[in-house]
């Protein structure tokens, strides 16, 4: 299919295969258009393969495929009837290849680098992104490089380092060092997939596309989605459009931005009707994954909450780790970030604005493993018995007043 | 359908409902058996639906599913090539709802006990089952009771805490403890969901069902699979036997079962000849989750291998984690447990006893980040560098000796 990147801003248009991110002259992303899309998703295959309508690669090669999307929308089961909500799910995220959402864009990015004809990929991150991109580039046999910040601790780095990638420890900023990368990249022919590169947007708008088919095509209200960078809700909102812009759906949700107190400068900007993000200057939140101080996808976001009339909003790090013990008791282990979300819709079902019969979806990112230090603050009614004293202890818990 | 449960050892049969784990003559494990079984496969729902012609359910209530099973089956790109064996794959179940294929399991076992009538259900375990039927008892809105050994350390107990579990921490032996939960539940009206239960081995069958249809009805020659107590070994074998009486498939795998050197009381007493398992005193293994020193389906597995003309091997904790590196090469992380077959493999390979035309399965039973600890071997090469001397450190790395 015909496919052209062009600036999400000012609209100058680049060609299939062009290699950058961001526009020359702006500097803001980049994002991939299409012609007219054929309403054509198959039964089998890969997220690539079965929405192969959807996007420019002709024949997908499934070697590169390690089973990422394909995750389940799960009804909720018990807070939904609790807040007197009907229709609540979760897209659960978390059962994907190395338990992110980000492989479905590492995936399609991947797919993008060596249509290019690059043997190099990349990525600078320290967290989800960092191990798909690891993984993906081991099962493609690429070299890959991950680019951390100097700071960080040998725990996060070795389930990334697991992959066998080459790790780069980088002194300095972390927002230069993504401009940098693309520089090194150009140099020597790595094509960095970082945060919102083109094609991993367009390995998230795979989100929307299941969503449509697990609802059967009818569309949700709303879709509470974690904001860090904005490539993921970008993408997620560029799948609803192009469902419906194929005819296979005849309406697009209301989006809502998530982020956190300490790092929020989508949010911030969107309440203050500004039409630029700006710098947080010291981003702190437990959600990591969603600690970008200047999102690179922050305006593009904001342009597009208001052509939606959807919400951006922030939920404390108490509302978070609330969240991430509500979602336990759905039988869901999030990471903080991947918790933000239940923590908005707590917030905006008390408030009033989600209504009990409105349909509701919540993208639970990633796997709550990631980060087992968010549960230091859990505290555990742990009771101790013998083996004798087992069936008289558990009388006590069944009498018991919990 | 028509189902029994069925002595594995003295073929004494009970009858559908009946809430025991254990023969009451024997102390064997009970199994569930089916009239005549029909070849039907439906595309769509959860695994119990899907293969609703191998359950006794009546219609399933997908409202306690989290989206367990249908996991990938990744062919290799890597280590295939490299060892010269043309088909080897990885059915991969670190992409279940709480990362291991104990969901599976958990989700069937629920059903029974929710058949039966139960309003409580339980478990004794510290790892991969706990968080598991910890994660469904919540989402099916069931009293969920997990005995857990003394000794456990917070660390372990936090993830399965999350999702609000009665725990109790239980001091004395842990086989004891085993036939001590059921005479509690038996007591409190709580089913235990224990590791070979029948229907968490019925859970496991889907397994072998979803290669055998990734596999397009191929039998593949070897099925590798990493053993403890011998439930999902069991379980997998029984979906082969299954699909083949209802003729889907014309032949069955031979099973490989792996246990790890420190604690191998199955593949010892394979070696050996005998037909009953010896309880190992001191197991010791970097592989928590395949360290049962007494496993309750032992002597049913040792049964089915000399039928099956199967194989039983220990591979060392050495290999275990060797494995675990090779199988990052192919973009999986798995836990220890979960790369014994890798370890097996690689093996079974250099002694040629895998040949290269071989087709050869290994089931990834568990998320690497499940063991976080056994990456602490991991000598992570780091290269360190400001901003402004990234590229040239990227040129290094390319032209290196690397």
């Amino acid at each position: 299919m015909e496919c052209q990147l062009i600036c999400t801003q000012c609209g100058k248009r680049y060609a299939f295969g062009e290699p950058r991110l961001r526009c020359d002259g702006c500097r803001e992303p980049l994002e991939a258009i299409y012609g007219a899309l054929r309403a054509e998703v198959k039964d089998q295959g890969s997220i690539l393969r079965r929405f192969k309508a959807f996007y420019p690669f002709g024949e997908v090669s499934e070697t590169m495929s390690l089973g990422e999307g394909a995750t389940p929308l799960i009804p909720s089961s018990v807070l939904g009837r609790r807040w007197g909500i009907d229709a609540l799910y979760f897209k659960d995220e978390t059962q994907n290849p190395t338990w992110s959402f980000k492989d479905r864009g590492t995936f399609c990015g991947i797919q993008y680098a060596i249509s290019l004809g690059y043997e190099r990929i990349g990525t600078v991150s320290t967290g989800n992104m960092a191990a798909s991109v690891a993984a993906y580039g081991a099962k493609a046999g690429l070299a890959t490089f991950i680019l951390v910040s100097a700071g960080i601790p040998a725990e996060k780095i070795k389930p990334i380092a697991v992959y066998g990638p080459h790790l780069i420890r980088v002194e300095g900023d972390y927002h230069e060092l993504y401009d940098e990368s693309l520089r090194a990249g150009d140099r020597h022919g790595i094509y960095f997939i970082n945060s919102d590169a083109p094609f991993r947007v367009e390995g998230s708008k795979t989100i929307a596309f299941e969503i449509c088919e697990q609802l059967h095509f009818q569309v949700p209200d709303y879709v509470i989605i974690p904001v860090s960078s904005g490539g993921n809700f970008r993408g997620i909102l560029k799948g609803f459009e192009e469902f419906k812009s194929a005819g296979l759906i005849n309406g697009i949700p209301k989006l809502i931005a998530v982020q956190a107190e300490g790092c929020a400068p989508i949010a911030e900007a969107f309440e203050r009707r500004r039409e630029k993000v700006r710098r947080v200057r010291n981003p702190k939140t437990i959600a990591r994954a969603i600690e970008n101080p200047y999102p690179p996808s922050g305006n593009q976001v904001l342009r597009k909450l208001k052509e939606n009339g959807g919400l951006a909003l922030t939920v404390s790090d108490e509302e978070i780790l609330d969240a991430q013990n509500l979602m336990g008791q759905e039988g869901i282990f999030g990471q903080p970030a991947a918790c933000a979300p239940l923590a908005a819709t707590k917030r905006l079902i008390s408030n009033g604005y989600l209504k009990p019969r409105d349909r509701i979806v919540l993208v639970i990112t990633g796997a709550g493993l990631k980060v087992p230090s968010s549960l230091n603050h859990l505290d555990v009614p742990v009771i101790s018995t013998s083996i004798g004293g087992l069936t008289e202890a558990i009388g006590k818990v069944i009498e018991g007043p919990c």
